[in-house]
């Protein structure tokens, strides 16, 4: 059976890939920097982060699709950047990702910070040249930043990087994951809502879906850290253990965190269903059947 | 006598400090990250980028100077991002920076990394929140990411390392420099073309301006890396050489860059000639003669 997500998902990533390529050449001029940049950026995600944008807009407000597509390429370059700094030696020091050489691996760590530096500037240049009436490109230029800036996710990555070998409560935790992964996810369903006009009452739903839905792709990734093989993650497994980090198997243990894994998805799904009078929530449902499995 | 940069100085370094400490307060919330932040923003900095666009405001529709405030500020944030990452380990692995300690040495090279990132967000983040119009914002998002991202700051800085211990040509180099300062310099002049809404043709004259400007700023840089003490530059001097850095007294020689410097500073002010009728250029024209001294 065809979902939503996978009709979505079989539209719009081959659009946004070929919009990020297109436009990544335009707007760099140099030689070593841009093929720095590119290489990240079309290394194989799976867009989760603009497809959530666009399912928002898809389920309030279809029409806008193709004035939200660049705003949503601009959410993959903020998050290829945090990938890029998130696995330099000084941070994580991993080698690979999605089973290939890491951006300061292939590129060297100058030209990683640099391509790193160089996505963050150019996702606000994006959303600030998109054909979106002005207002809404000042409000996603101010939910992006708020959300991946020094309260959202660079705190994350501060907390993270300094929690190292510490142990941490539960809400510490929390806080600490609300931050580093969750303010993307939120900053993208935001800026989804913002493009489609969506009401105060149905974003603040979406929010709360939001912020569960990272909170639950948060724990499966820290379960699948530990249950699933490397071949199958693209990267080395059981690297959090190693590196004294902080995760919910570490501080619940596997059953507790698959326990917190269907609460969150059932705090998710709950949310959605504040917003169904009049409005088909199938995809952004489809999101949450995807972390089930 | 009391120029009239002096009397702006004056007034607007004072004010660029306090809300730059008071706004950094408000937008971030942890304990580190915001400490290795504020240290390098509040590091002492000459506060030139903010002044420059200040000025151009003040020269044009003084009115605006405090709607203009804050966007001034955010240039400031980038330029200081802009540093710590510049003097990281990968990089130019600086260890002093104003007399002080460099971020990384202060802080750890992951939190330094990361206050460079929030930095760079921040600003962002500023100009979306500040009280100019929406259509201007926009525009200083749009001017502030195309002259700092990869075409232009950090292309430069990408250039400069990829190119230690090579020779360029002289128009290399001044694609290196327009890039790695220049852009930054350029974007605070046209910032603040857009907050006091100065037409094209003199846009126009502050651009050529700006540019030149940027040179002149670069070469003398250049210059006082090979004649001024350690204590004078509040970091090591003669490091240009020994990074077997791409310089002009290196390509000119020191009489030569002497000279470009002249010519450079010539072509300021000559561009400043163009904008006279109806406009009273002192305060531009004496940024110029703060670099002749």
């Amino acid at each position: 059976m065809t979902t939503k997500l996978a009709q979505l998902r079989a539209e719009m990533v081959p659009a946004l890939d070929s919009f990020l390529q297109m436009r990544l050449k335009r707007t760099t001029d140099t030689a070593v920097l841009p093929a720095a940049m590119t290489y990240s950026v079309m290394a194989g995600g799976k867009r989760l982060r603009p497809l959530l944008m666009l399912a928002v807009v898809q389920t309030f407000k279809p029409q806008a699709i193709p004035q939200a597509l660049p705003a949503a390429a601009a959410i993959e370059l903020l998050h290829t950047y945090s990938l890029i700094h998130d696995d330099l030696p000084a941070m994580d020091n991993d080698d690979l990702r999605r089973g290939l050489p890491t951006n300061h691996k292939k590129f060297g760590e100058a030209q990683a910070i640099l391509a790193g530096d160089g996505l963050l500037t150019l996702a606000f240049q994006w959303l600030a040249e998109s054909q979106l009436p002005a207002e809404t490109r000042i409000d996603l230029v101010q939910t992006l930043a708020v959300q991946a800036g020094p309260m959202g996710m660079v705190a994350g990555q501060s907390l993270d990087m300094l929690n190292q070998g510490k142990t941490l409560s539960l809400p510490e935790l929390q806080d600490l994951h609300r931050r580093k992964t969750g303010a993307l996810i939120k900053a993208s369903v935001l800026m989804g809502a913002k493009v489609a006009a969506v009401n105060e009452q149905r974003t603040a739903a979406l929010t709360t879906f939001a912020t569960q839905f990272g909170l639950a792709f948060q724990i499966r990734d820290d379960i699948l850290d530990v249950t699933a093989t490397t071949a199958e993650l693209g990267k080395p497994a059981h690297q959090d253990q190693a590196a004294e980090k902080n995760t919910y198997p570490g501080l619940l243990g596997l059953e507790g965190a698959r326990q917190a894994l269907t609460d969150a998805l059932a705090g998710a799904r709950q949310a959605l269903g504040q917003l169904v009078v009049g409005t088909d929530t199938t995809l952004l449902n489809d999101f949450i059947d995807w972390l089930e499995k």
